[in-house]
């Protein structure tokens, strides 16, 4: 019987390894919200997306828990520094270390936790340690950069799909590629499987934020869970938003530069009269289509490797599961 | 004729080393403010220790100059963030990052300036990557404990001696302790050596920044280059201040506690009567008294040491210098 990957179980496995981290204890004021914020949650994507890597060359994944948290560290280290920047007060529904704390020790618990993932290199092969360490800070390095483009493009009018594609690869899916090829390289790919995997997982990563931009305008409501339209009444540069004022003609321009510089109007009124705009000038289907593209290439990617079959399908089967949600 | 460690001349290097970093250009909202805080210069201490270190055993010093600036790109991430939390508008006379641009841009800018601290581990041989590599994590998590220390002591009325010394040293103490350890060990110091050289080193920080102390109350105004008391002013805990608390007896303290507490009084009477207590306390002699032993107890580890004399007594020479300013 060929050994499947199990989700939970590999979910259950992370969640003990981040149990178990060897954290300091003082200051409290320092640990206590780095432990906070491990502990809210998330589906752990990028350590699976890791464990999964190494699954396709290796059954035995339960071994790669421990080091797969460095991108779940190095995950939390950008988000706790984001929601400073962004001033968010919640992250998956729980208040933001600065809201419950304040913004210095968001600030300090943030340098530590990416310090935190750093030590755990010690538990990666010595032989492949610093092949994956490089790769590490090269993703890291990308990660911020795409953090000052998005800062970069709430002061601009416009930006063109280009930068916007640019920028949440950069913001988004390289840590997922990096993960991924991590995982990997762990388990001994070669170099040209490597990259081709870190380029399947970064076009994923890229279709799955469109898909987020996508599921905001065109979502079901009440699968979401949250209203939708909450890009549009943030005045958010998506995907959509881009395309639609590259395809619009000089009127339909002005509309919408009308809406995208409108604060505290009617917020239903602004987000029906945006989504017609963006019906109107076919962009449901024009992102519906490139979604279908990036993923396309990105599992045709996959089928064309020399891994075993059913490590394969249930690669494709698991991304076609994230991509398939409607909310 | 033995080499002598030219310290001019290693300083160059150090500067040179900086100009030609790799960094990115794109987006120029993150690289300008990193760049331009690499420039504004400074003593560029760490990368110094960390070349004399390696220069104890091994003249080729000049050839650690580019490994030495993890040291120094690491204290730029730490002084940009914390230039962020204490909301400073100025570092070595020049206005920080924050106020020159945003905070945003100075928490990402601090961010990348520490991945490209690690981004150096490339250039130290790897058979001794590893070992520094730990050291170095040990030391970045603990410098963060100690900015934390710090910030929980302004909202404390009183703290202990040893609560005071345990966070100089955390936050400032142990980088000089790992810089110098550091080259120590690229050049092949056994470890009995790189500990006694780090815990040597880790002393001359403490009594480093005492002497700081010192100076800001007993210094030469003119030479100190500023006005005296800021300190004082401030109500910061110092060495001084810490000492004196504990010695006072109740009116005294009371009378401590009353200028500690006080904010935009008459500066001048304040650091009057701050001054004449410290005296009267004996303060002013207990710290030079702790300033020499911490200093003697550190060069007497230096002088055991089985290094070529001429070194030894360079660094000696070196430190004493250091220790002999009166500004």
């Amino acid at each position: 019987m060929p050994k499947i990957f199990d989700v939970s179980h590999a979910q259950n496995l992370i969640n003990e390894q981040i149990k178990m981290l060897e954290m300091g204890h003082n200051p409290a004021e320092l640990y206590d919200p780095i432990t906070y914020f491990l502990h809210i949650g998330g589906k752990r994507m990028r350590p699976l997306l890791c464990m999964m890597g190494y699954y396709l060359y290796n059954d035995d994944y339960e071994s790669v828990a421990k080091p797969a948290l460095i991108t779940e560290l190095f995950h939390n280290f950008t988000l706790v520094h984001d929601d400073i920047m962004d001033n968010a007060p919640l992250r998956r529904g729980q208040p933001t270390i600065h809201e419950k704390w304040n913004k210095n020790i968001a600030l300090l618990a943030g340098d530590v936790t990416f310090v935190k993932a750093y030590e755990l290199f010690e538990y990666i092969d010595p032989n492949i340690r610093w092949q994956i360490f490089k790769h590490f800070n090269t993703t890291a390095i990308q990660v911020c950069e795409g953090q000052q483009y998005d800062m970069n493009f709430e002061t601009v009018p416009q930006i063109s799909l280009v930068q916007y594609l640019h920028m949440i690869q950069l913001k988004t899916a390289v840590l997922l590629g990096f993960s991924m090829c991590m995982g990997a390289a762990m388990a001994g790919a070669n170099d040209t499987d490597s990259n081709n995997i870190y380029d399947a997982a970064v076009k994923i990563g890229v279709a799955f934020q469109v898909k987020d931009d996508y599921l905001d305008v065109f979502g079901q409501a009440h699968k979401v869970g949250k209203k939708l339209g909450g890009d549009i009444v943030a005045n958010k540069k998506t995907f959509l938003a881009t395309k639609a004022l590259e395809k619009a003609n000089k009127d339909q321009k002005n509309e919408l530069f009308h809406w995208f510089q409108t604060k505290n109007h009617d917020n239903s009124s602004k987000i029906t009269h945006v989504t017609q705009l963006y019906l109107d000038l076919g962009i449901k289907q024009e992102t519906e289509d490139f979604i279908s593209i990036q993923f396309n290439d990105a599992i045709s990617t996959f089928e064309t490797m020399n891994i075993a079959e059913h490590k394969k399908q249930f690669i494709i089967q698991f991304f076609n599961s994230l991509m398939q949600r409607d909310s």
